[in-house]
């Protein structure tokens, strides 16, 4: 088989330009502007003093996500979701995902009967926006963490580990890192991995588009996820180290 | 590390008893009722003369799933998503699942410009209700496209494969097969495999619920899966022969 | 007139095959899998420890019921309620119908601030579904008050009586018990009663489909009704006696 | 027994002071204001030229009612249920009597492929709301019936007969004609009955609040209604004579 | 330019006929029914005895009201707003601008931690339901305040002045005072003004429909109003007098 | 009455730094990331090739507006409106005013049968969100015309004039320009103020938050805003120049 080009001339192990704005909300008590590539996620992270209901009493917080897009983030408008009175079900996919990573890499008692809300709004969106949005959230929640630490608010350390996210799929026979739109929505296989600074498995996500695919396959996306993600965990440590 | 008990005192490669009850609904064009241990769901696949909107006109058909749980299938009641207004995040996340393990065994343009709903409704839960879910729902839908083929309604053969899935998870440090609600409610890693009968995945989603997870983990709870699901594939096949 | 032969070849005042099968449902206080001929609803009684709000300290409880059908019940697939957001009409009739008539053999003090809740889901309609339910429900009832008395938890007799009932209506000119959805669907008139074991009415609901109907005809389809409603009770004898 | 005295010192067969006042509204087609005592309800009736989707192609119309309370009709305040966002149960279920008992006395092929619609507010509400509402419904629909057919809209005759509501109820161990709120909170049994102008049934809704009621006092509840519904016709045929 | 007639005959400055009828709803603590010419609105005042709960412990009430048009209110009919499952853009903004009005005579404090809920229900419509609401909405909290006055809940004088509104506009290039339907749905510029008894402005409203307005119409709407108002406020007066 | 200081030192009649960055959105015809100092939003424009429905078949288009708040666009986090199902009161008011003032200065015809969204999505909030969008808008829609124009889609100039807006307001007695949100929260007064390029008045909204204003302080704050909008169409002139 002849080795096919990426739409984007990427190599196959290559991630688009990513970049991690900290800062940008004014009020927010961690924000993050993440960019890969075209694909552009406000985080932020808000504190709130109130631990969900069902959280009551335990002597321990909570961290939650939401997510959405903006109508015009895409190459078509898309309707408001309040339009049709409640979120995808996409959308919910998409948001308990990020809390889900977000919370394998915090320590729940260290913050307290609090909750963190996590708020990723994709203002543009070509391909790959949830991996994006956790990669930048952990961004957002580690500026959080340290706003609170700096006002004695946590009894331990409660940051554990870096988590980021990749996507990658299987793009005319080949596997590619970090798939764009124009990847994305031809591929035969897509798979979602979010990962640890240390390297653990958090989530792992593959779907077969067309054909099934193999074990070997399985693999060798999740080697070159491996790679990607330990490029954006770097990219991770820059950002909050300036 | 010495060996785990599990709760039901199964071996960790052993299936919880598994039945798969055909034309169970006297209406729909094909019907199962499945059962994984104590966990039963009532799939019916029923044939609807009209595509989806968005893809009329273009000479294929679609294959959809919705999914519920009666309100004491579980230990606790649970409240009808109909009283709060919208399916959970949690109910479209699986009903989405199923709908996309079906239709990666199924040629969409065999069927025509028609829709074929399937309904898993969950009667009883103790856990992996997603997974017998796309068990039984394949049964139900080969029934289904038999009816179908009976009135010459099919173009060519339009059910490429079997399609099943069970969940695997890593409990008290041992990886274990088909998680019944005791493993489940405390396993550390919990994963569904969705794979065809000659073997390809259809999809993995492996999910950390408190340590990460290695990519050797991984892989064993998919060898676990391989060999559940061949047997699963097995009781299709007796099913459907009988 | 020359007397009609029913769809079902019944006699005028002959009951479908009823059958009450208890303790269906592993996690209910009480269970029932009712069938009158092809209609076939599965009821559940759920306690719950706190009675409604509005009820609270006020020294009693409360009984209530809900009602649904799975999508493939009927002939041609309903859509779930969830879909469009709400129960519909028809669905709080039969609610609250069924909640009416259980709480009329209820000693509601005898519960405590409690609240049981009943949930009737029909797996299979042909016709009568609600009456079905009401008579399956009295035994799921009945079974989740033992199940508190063996407990201790009521403070005197709870149940008063029983309570069933069927549908009647004039098909073709005749007065016809238990109407099966070949009869339902062409009736000229359709009648609802339900009746305690003692032969009081608890409620008579009685609608002219077509042409209005006499005194006489209303008075022709109680005493259907009331000898229907006699044998359903002696059905729930024996049901809870086993 | 002794016999006890209504609240409003009227006699056990004694209707409440009852006018109908028509073309209270300047826009409607048909329209009437009717009181029953101190019950109030606004009636107006609207031509559509459009027959509801499900009836289109058939060559005949329908009649549909809706019915609403202001939120002050009643001693307490009572939210909007635009507020909860979907009529209540109770208020389905009234709307869905009303337009049954009026379409039983229409003949909808008459109209043609079009919609009247049935708008029943209630401006003061002292029981019996959903009977004074048919009551007064039928005068606004004859009124714009004779619209219609002063327009030659009409095939045919359309209105067949009078249609005319009244609720009875056990008092104190006596049955009564016309409750009133005092005594409708306070009745053991209270009915509804839908009748025409030449007696035959249309609706017969009769429910135990309390103890069953037995056939014999389903029979006078009927005798009493009957006679109130002859007046109430009366007055019908008075009030669209002038 | 020639002068323009206006449909109704009326001098450019000529209010429609009004009428203030006052204790039109038995059960409310005050009401009116408020008409300018054929615009019919009902305005009651609920007192409830609890504040909203963001104004809990504050030492202050608040007043609030709601807006809705009965379906025949117009000359075409209008979808009841329960349908959509909510209030829509129109009648939120239509609300709020009541509970403003009406709160900025209100002293809050006086009326300790209760809340009065203004119910405006326009019967029928042509043009000015707003304006005519609120002019209608005073005569009823005043009565609700005089009724708790009687009844010695209020600390101090609550009511510190009238407040009435007109709507004003330039209807074929002439500024005319209290617009009807006729001249509403043509106007090129349309106002609401809403003053208190002394002059003083609560709110200005103004809407080039079609090309923009001047400072100097603006103006002389403004003294329109002030005018219209005036005599609003002395019938007002007359009304609260008798 | 000593002279307040105003929260920013800005003179009574002092814009905040307000910038105009055009092509922030890289799928969108037109947009506008408009800044009224720590106020930001992101404005698109969207061209859909259908006109809405009820406009279909006459010659013309129309233009819209959508608005919403980023979560933690605000000093504290929001909920987001699709959480409760539907937009606010206050957001539906924001966004018809955004889209009237827009279609004022459109020549609705000249873009034919085809409509553009302007959505508005506040990514920060401090005070004067909707006169800033309104703003931006018109940039937005300016690109969004001229894309048209640059494709011969518009059968003749459909842009009239520029449109923007500001809110004027009485600040401690002292009339001032451009509230932010330290003065808008405790004004006692509040007016925005949409003009048009040549000056013409499309939308005045003056409202007293505590005492009433008289028509001197309104004509005040109008010649404040004439200035501060004068200000703001040399600034639109300038960014589309470039």
């Amino acid at each position: 088989m002849s080795i096919a080009t990426r739409p984007s001339k990427r190599a196959p192990d290559e991630l688009r330009n990513v970049t991690l704005e900290r800062a940008v909300a004014r009020y927010a008590e961690g924000s993050c502007l993440v960019r890969f590539g075209e694909t552009h996620v406000l985080c932020t992270a808000s504190l709130e003093e109130r631990a969900p209901p069902w959280l009551r009493g335990q002597g321990r917080g909570w961290v939650t996500a939401e997510y959405a897009m903006l109508p015009r983030a895409t190459l078509e408008r898309t309707r408001r979701e309040v339009t049709s009175g409640k979120p995808s079900g996409r959308t919910q996919e998409i948001q308990r995902l990020i809390g889900r990573s977000l919370r394998a890499v915090v320590d729940l008692q260290a913050i307290g009967e609090r909750q963190i809300v996590i708020d990723c709004d994709v203002l543009q969106a070509d391909g790959g926006t949830r991996t994006a949005a956790i990669t930048g959230a952990w961004v957002a929640l580690h500026d959080c963490l340290a706003w609170m630490q700096a006002r004695a608010m946590l009894s331990k350390k409660a940051l554990k580990d870096h988590v980021a996210a990749v996507s990658c799929g299987i793009y005319q026979g080949m596997p590619v890192l970090d798939l764009d739109y124009a990847e994305d929505s031809t591929a035969e296989t897509d798979a979602n991995f979010v990962l640890t600074g240390s390297g653990g498995i958090i989530e792992v996500q593959g779907t077969a588009e067309g054909a099934p695919f193999s074990e070997d396959e399985l693999l060798r996306l999740l080697t070159l996820a491996r790679n990607g993600i330990s490029q954006l965990v770097d990219l991770q440590k820059q950002a909050v180290a300036s």
